[in-house]
């Protein structure tokens, strides 16, 4: 028996099976946006082992590229993500966590609560970033 | 003169200057959300020609994988995206658009509103995936 791509593309996209397909690093890419507020709080990395704990426990864990190890977000800020929503995408290469965080609401090691706190601007001398509101309310 | 990996670091978190860190295939990460609903729609790549055209057009350009060339969003289906914010992350290894989508308002190739139409549910027997209404209002 032989499977077609199109087949391949239709039991990824359409099927009830969680077939999470990995980069050549063993990763995939992980979206987590504030589920009150919807706001992107930051891009991380899962690999098998991170996807596993963080549906196991409804708490996010990433894999940490520049540390090169485990790392459940929050275990010693505080920061910890309960997961109230998980999805993955068409052809199951990226998924997007909708949390709630905990501690001081923060999530950026820079201490703002999104790591995407610079917009893009198009100057006439080129593109600029423009620093938008992002601290955490506790913050002075 | 020299620069320490902590002033570089600080310059790609603090400074106003655009300065992406595309990965070894030149690609950087782009998360794209529906401007009103917040709704994550897609995860894409851009190549520095496609940030550019992005910054520049105020539509949404990516990097096709599968294809290996650069792609206009919607040129062909009409759901092109106009963006109302463009930013970018802590280490300018990400970026994240908020659009408007124009034509039938979809995003997925699967005729979708968005790729992430499937929620990962922990089952007793493992993870399950269970589809949720994603559906364009204008389709049958």
């Amino acid at each position: 028996m032989t499977t077609s791509t199109a087949d391949l593309a239709e039991t990824i996209e359409e099927s009830a099976l969680l077939t999470p397909q990995f980069n050549a690093d063993g990763l995939i890419p992980a979206i987590t946006t504030d589920a009150a507020s919807g706001v992107v709080l930051m891009l991380a990395w899962m690999n098998a082992e991170a996807l596993n704990k963080t549906i196991e426990t409804g708490q996010a864990w990433y894999w940490s590229r520049s540390r090169r190890r485990l790392w459940h977000k929050g275990a010693t800020s505080g920061q910890v993500q309960q997961v109230e929503e998980l999805r993955i995408d068409c052809d199951q290469d990226a998924v997007w966590l909708k949390v709630r965080v905990g501690g001081d609401g923060g999530c950026c090691h820079t201490g703002r609560v999104s790591c995407f706190y610079r917009r893009i601007v198009a100057e006439p001398g080129g593109p600029m970033l423009h620093r938008q509101s992002g601290a955490l309310p506790q913050s002075g």
